[in-house]
């Protein structure tokens, strides 16, 4: 099957080789000077460091070319860009894969949200979990969940991406894995300012006990089933974000945690952390839902409001609410 | 309040330390060579390195004696020797707080079980959360479940041991309580496996998402309530346990993976990992209660049947299930 990877960063490159080992014909989309050193040098160094690329592995910097032939599109960009790269999707009416983690702050919208208004016609399939990208495209055992109101579209996602390292899930509850999946960035952001205070893990541990119940709560405000967030995409991906070395938002917080100022964390990011424009998107959506959301609000505050990070800590750590 | 530590280890002697702070006056009963050692130098240098015990703190190596005007105890013994240590409690109708995760495997009690034949007129609290012992002997932010089915009893332990630092929440359930801690023990044995096998972040993700379900169907099924396996001594205590460079039964596990025999590893601990004992009860009490249990069958083969690490966890990945 063609398929085309709309994003050249390091999730999108570990999807391409992985479906390419799969026999799928995979091309590329992304920034052209990305997409022409992976040409050139069969690798995604910055990304993917170690990692040598499938040599039938096609890219192309032409996004109306990219999509010439897609049987399915995978979306794997950043979200401040994902309406924009997915505007001329309108016609198109095969399986869209979103596995981009975010909240659209405007319209409160997950991607696959997203994915409704600029392709109405195409099935679209959230796919999400506890999974790093170079760890995928090292082959270690990774499992996922593919998720869509469309059972038979997670069914045909489940088959095209699934290998004996690659354990692919279906759920027919498609917010509630995103909303896992994007919210508890912002949780991680929290713990790694714990750790960066030098907390300790039995704070980060009641942290992340509060964090999943804080994010079963605002989805099922959201109409997610409260049960999916005890799954890979909800428990899995929240403790694993919280507790790796690899995770990036878990770093991004730790950074403030050390007393690095916010301007100097973004200004040097090479790749934006997710759960820093989430923040600001989860909060206005609790917000909107009347939704209690302690960790989320402190986060917000030291995030867009300036608030202390010690402050925002502590005051987090001192609220009398039951964590489970 | 005159309160009386059964147990000198670590956890024991963090507790003890935290009392004394709460005003109250504590003895600590244990190992005489280990008591004569926190006499003369108010340290527990193997336990908690660094950490200055209060002044006030008493020791006594006799257990009458230790017990004399005892009007709390805590009982902080490995669970092997739990039955032992409590042995003449039978007249005492005080509080007694089990700080022990454990199952005895000849009969399937969790340790407040144990109170339950040992000491029937004592009012039984199991405390237990996500708490290294030198955290909160470092005034580091905890949280932590009492839990009883005397409520009374265990808002007194409550009123007891919190502080600032330390918060203590309150749950009828003492066996989903205990269950948790304990079983949360062999998982992490097996995070521990997947660790010294090199298999990644993304693979320990999965085993806790799977761990958790795991845990939750077994205590169900031995008449705990499930969302008490949702709360800090379930999911917040097991995240830790596999996470954390500080958990004894990670890094037990660890050892394993690694290709460390058995023998070896259990020779050379100077504490003994509770995981290891409970594997084979949990495993014992799942064969009774009918339960599926793929991740405590696959450790209690690799560590009584002597299967291969590798293919154990190989097995345990492998396995279609569903995680969530």
């Amino acid at each position: 099957m063609n398929i085309t990877i709309l994003g050249s960063g390091a999730w999108g490159t570990s999807l391409g080789r992985l479906l390419c080992l799969n026999g799928q014909s995979v091309t590329v989309w992304g920034l052209p000077e990305e997409l022409a050193e992976m040409s050139r040098t069969s690798r995604n160094e910055r990304g993917l460091p170690g990692v040598l690329l499938p040599p039938e592995m096609k890219f192309e910097a032409d996004w109306g070319r990219a999509m010439l032939d897609a049987e399915c599109v995978v979306v794997a960009v950043p979200s401040k860009v994902f309406r924009e790269v997915t505007q001329d999707l309108f016609r198109y009416n095969g399986v869209v894969v979103s596995v981009t983690k975010g909240i659209e702050y405007d319209t409160g919208l997950t991607m696959t949200g997203i994915l409704r208004q600029q392709a109405p016609h195409a099935r679209a399939v959230a796919l999400s979990g506890p999974t790093f990208a170079l760890e995928v495209a090292k082959d270690m055992p990774t499992a996922i969940v593919a998720a869509s109101t469309d059972l038979e579209a997670a069914q045909a996602v489940q088959q095209l991406f699934h290998r004996p390292t690659f354990r692919v899930y279906t759920s027919g509850d498609p917010l509630g894995v995103e909303l896992g999946g994007a919210v508890k960035n912002v949780v991680a952001i929290a713990a790694g300012v714990g750790d960066g205070l030098g907390f300790g893990d039995n704070s980060k541990a009641a942290l992340v006990t509060r964090g999943i119940v804080e994010m079963r709560r605002l989805g099922m405000a959201c109409g997610a089933q409260g049960e999916t967030f005890g799954g890979l995409s909800g428990i899995g991906d929240l403790t694993v974000t919280c507790f790796s070395r690899l995770s990036r938002n878990r770093a991004f917080g730790e950074k403030l945690g050390r007393g690095e100022s916010l301007e100097k964390i973004l200004a040097e990011s090479k790749v934006l952390a997710e759960g820093y424009p989430t923040a600001r998107s989860a909060w206005q959506l609790a917000k909107n839902h009347k939704v209690a959301t302690p960790i989320i609000d402190e986060a917000y505050q030291l995030l867009y409001e300036g608030k202390n990070v010690a402050r925002a800590l502590l005051d987090l750590t001192s609220r009398e609410s039951k964590p489970e």
